[in-house]
């Protein structure tokens, strides 16, 4: 398993009408939370296009949204890998506000695609290595 | 069963550097797929905030990415309602692209909260004789 | 000079805390308002990119705030023209509320970039072709 | 005078189909840049609206676009303070890539009104008595 934490503060471009964070934003929070965790493990989504020509397409997601997040307030953004990823990789995201309640949980499934091709790839060897130490695979 | 299909274009805002409509911005087509349901239904959501004092925080979102929306496509939100609504409500969204292919298929659970205890209330009244017609419900 | 309105309502998901239509959100309306423009002259934007190998960065901008728009209002994006463009174009916007009154006014500057060589090249002629007719100029 | 520089990263949701930051988010930007001097100066937005009854409308906004920010670049943006502020406060913004060239630089004007009357007032003085010591002004 990995986790990574980032913190977000919620701008005032991203509250509603209703005076809380919109519900169709957290998808970009779920996006934040995934390319800081690869970063965290010293790769970055970015070379991941342009270097290694792979994209990551969003195949599914879903979310509760368990209580409401306010202006200004320093979200934490929890990203965890259950499991290694094979053809796709699935995040769980847990955000939690100030006071460490949870706002808002799900999960979102991605592929790999080689952009050379359009074509699926499974996950590339660049990201499993930097993954297996967590998952209690011999390298 | 109520159904109803509302147009809405992707514009360059929207896209991403893959070129295509960026998968956080679906829950927006979403939002405008209910919103433009109720109006269809005779119904605003802006009086039912501010005349009836109800409003529809969602509590679940869950989508499926069939495949990418273009720049300047004009896509078909079509939104639907397979049941009357009680506690909550739920939508089904299905976005289709120029070529009547699925984009994008989901659902989306709102409650109903009164304002002013903010507490849910279930489906008002109002909302119920409009719909009632279209479920076979004798009124 | 050549004028063109769109129409275009304000969403939940672009209101702030405010109540209003967010300040950082008008740039998109901008947007709108020149591509509807084009489209309305039998152009379309994404074929300037696509087919014509021409991009339209944006160079500068400038705009100010006369009156809140609500959220729902259908506010109109009126676009014009005053002048042929030549090494850059300069669309005028005016947004107006339902009730006719002006909600913000400015101006966006863009130039015209060629994409194989990223070097600006002046107004193209399939362009100057289809507005020539509305400044009084010979063709 | 007074300045503040704060760093955000350019997300992926943010970029459009030219690859770049899209010249609709530099306002989003513009809005983090003044609300993190604020709090540089001890000062929170949420607090001005929440406590003091405070709001900050835009009355005008002016950008130039000089180079594009490309995907997951930090930019710094660096938020100033010319004057002390009167009946209006007028922020002056330069965002600056990794490279610390200038990617874009404008201004934005907004008024102090309250809240409880929605009637421009002028700067308060709890905000006066915060920037007076950088404006050399004797308290």
């Amino acid at each position: 398993m990995y986790s990574h934490t980032f913190h977000k503060r919620v701008r005032y471009g991203e509250t509603d009408k209703m005076g809380y964070l919109y519900y169709g934003r957290y998808a970009d929070l779920y996006e934040i939370g995934r390319v800081e965790m690869l970063r965290s493990l010293g790769l970055t989504y970015k070379n991941m296009e342009e270097k290694e020509g792979i994209m990551l397409p969003v195949k599914s997601l879903q979310m509760r949204f368990v209580r409401p997040a306010n202006y200004d307030e320093l979200l934490a953004i929890k990203t965890t890998l259950r499991h290694l990823p094979q053809k796709d990789i699935v995040f769980q995201v847990e955000i939690f506000n100030e006071k460490n309640k949870l706002v808002n949980g799900g999960s979102v499934r991605l592929a790999f695609v080689e952009m050379k091709t359009n074509k699926t790839v499974g996950a590339p060897e660049f990201l499993l290595e930097k993954l297996r130490p967590f998952f209690g695979v011999a390298t």
